[in-house]
């Protein structure tokens, strides 16, 4: 193993030393579909959260920043179906009651629990059902329940995400599992996601919420669908220090290690979001090199992956790469349209800001595949950027289109 | 007549005293549709002109910038179907020679000609054709040929877009006319849009400039369609004088009234390209008003007239204000939620940031009327923005899907 990972075959949030999970349905969604979830540790955690960027934040946003702040916590209670968003006064003290209600089942004090909710906003939680909810959620909590968590936390998710890796860390195995939640509202600075990764670690509370920033950063923080920021977005790391691993602390020689895993089971997360976006059809890599700065390779790499017009024509399979060209031109950041070189997996398609010689049936081939790669060297300097996203299509419409 | 306008029945773009235009087909579009138009002044007119923002320009938008930073000039020759963009310098040497073979045909100067092209990026013109249509499209020039010229600038759009409108100034009959095309790449700092408009006012050099900005700033930089700024983008008032009004200078009493008329000219073509939106099915204006700064207005506002989600609930007919909510939260604009008050076509959605008691049954009749109005007031200052946008439907990505 040595300091590579080791990919835990259906692992998620209870592959983890100490950490139970569970899934049911309360009521919240019609149809009897699961959507109230636990995850619970037999220990005390450290936590490191990040939650969204959006001013108008969610009830349990509040809640949960709150509780994060403190010192370590035990668990987390989520339910899909309701944002708890926009809901004022009574969506804080339902928030807090979910909390509440839920520390009392666990026998735990309420600001070791945190709380996360996704699905529409505006709407009041029905309260009855989601604590006679919580109790039976905590009566199945156990070590094979993350898969049945992983499905409640969905909202027009398709599939499961869940992934877990091992590590080796100063001579004992090192466990870092998770699962995640999209699938619309995706863009950088946080989205509806939902993320709850749980290890075994022993690291420090500085440590790892350092850690988990950076992980997000290169993760989560690199994902758009469609540029909307929500106002529910939660990414937390709980860690019980079960491994009993010499503590992690900052400059920790095998600090790298567990960042690395760390930073592979969210990018992991947050690539199978991406590739369930609502209704897509492809999954598409942009990177920018060469910019004057990181600052403008962000810039320019956000502008092609928000450009309606260029999420159209990837739909459409159509090598259409004067409108990578408009999007760089206008993202603010520096372009001289005459350096810029622009490849599809590889092959060049602009040379000099003009139409390489590659033929376009080969560029229309790539632009085809379910995913691929699109790498616009501006030639300016070596500011780097990378983002994943997806095309635009009829379908993404339609689901989004209402009720 | 006094300081009001009165519209010009099927006016247009040689609706002003002394303006000709012709439009033809000259092979470019295959089907023999019109695709070459030339608008001329009988005298030589002053020109005040805004051009993209874009980084990447067009050949065309180079060369007109240059021409129309320099003296007076006589006329435009315009292209659909290619936009001679990312052309390198044969696309440059490609629109000089648009304007020298027009120049030449015209008996005038080339620096007294602007070119302009609109079309899909990265093809190089078909010269001998577009040689031989200049020919051909002079040859045809005369005081009805506004609509064939209006014509012959479309590219997606559905339908033509010409407005002209008469003052009195100092008591002479003073005539603004128009053309413009969008339809999709339509944003504030200007979008695949070109438009042209006319005037017999006698108006000096630095005054008409001035006029052009605020205008555009008022109407063409006020509509979004994708978000996307394209390449091309050019605005042109042409005043030739022969109206014979006294000079109109800076502070001049009667410079508001010509302000007033060319907005109006302005708007009413800004407003046909958002009617005419690719596949789009309503346009709805959008009004921040109470943010804190002029500046977080318009944050606001183009967040939720850029929202992918918001614009697919639009689509439905689904009034989901919480979309807009989120939007207003992540646009970087001061956002207190409690005091957030949403409006639909002034029926009340939202108060203190949470759901007003009007039934959502109102709310989803108006969004599903062809025209609205969403008013968004943050209740922080004075700060007010407006920009009028469309949804987003299967219709748009279906047709921005492929070659």
């Amino acid at each position: 193993m040595k300091d590579d990972y080791k990919v835990i075959k259906n692992g998620g949030v209870t592959s983890a030393q100490g950490f139970v999970a569970a899934g049911i349905s309360s009521g919240i969604k019609p149809a009897g579909k699961k959507d109230l979830a636990i995850v619970y540790s037999a220990v005390p955690a450290q936590i490191g959260a990040t939650f969204t960027t959006n001013l108008v934040k969610a009830a349990p946003v509040k809640v949960s920043f709150e509780h994060a702040r403190n010192g370590s916590v035990r668990g987390v209670v989520l339910n899909s179906g309701n944002a708890n968003a926009c809901t004022g006064v009574l969506g804080i003290k339902n928030a807090k009651s979910m909390v509440e209600k839920t520390a009392k089942a666990l026998d735990c004090r309420p600001k070791e629990i945190l709380v996360c909710s996704t699905g529409r906003i505006g709407v009041q939680l029905p309260m009855p059902k989601i604590e006679r909810g919580i109790k039976r959620t905590v009566s199945k909590l156990n070590v094979d329940g993350g898969a049945d968590a992983a499905k409640a936390i969905m909202t027009s998710d398709t599939f499961r995400k869940e992934f877990a890796v091992c590590v080796e860390i100063d001579g004992r195995k090192v466990t870092i599992g998770g699962m995640a939640k999209g699938a619309g509202m995706i863009h950088p600075q946080m989205a509806t996601m939902l993320c709850v990764i749980t290890t075994d670690a022993n690291i420090d509370k500085a440590t790892l919420r350092k850690c988990t920033y950076e992980a997000v950063e290169h993760s989560f923080n690199r994902i758009t669908i469609d540029g909307d920021t929500s106002t529910n977005d939660t990414v937390m790391v709980l860690a019980n220090g079960m491994a009993e691993n010499p503590l992690i602390k900052s400059y920790h020689p095998q600090l790298g290690v567990f960042q690395k895993a760390l930073v592979t089971v969210m990018r992991k997360l947050a690539r199978m979001i991406v590739q369930d976006g609502e209704g897509i059809s492809r999954v598409v890599e942009v990177n920018v090199k060469g910019a004057a700065s990181n600052a403008d390779a962000k810039l320019a790499a956000l502008a092609v992956a928000h450009s309606a017009l260029v999420k159209c024509s990837w739909c459409g399979g159509d090598p259409n790469w004067g409108r990578l060209m408009d999007a760089i031109g206008y993202s603010g950041a520096r372009v001289k349209e005459e350096m810029v070189e622009i490849y599809y997996d590889g092959l060049v398609a602009v040379s000099n800001g003009e139409a390489s010689r590659t033929p376009m049936a080969k560029l229309r081939k790539i632009v085809r595949r379910p995913a691929f790669t699109i790498t616009l060297h501006l030639h300016l300097g070596s500011g780097e950027y990378s983002v994943l996203t997806t095309d635009l299509t009829e379908k993404y419409v339609t689901f989004n289109k209402g009720e």
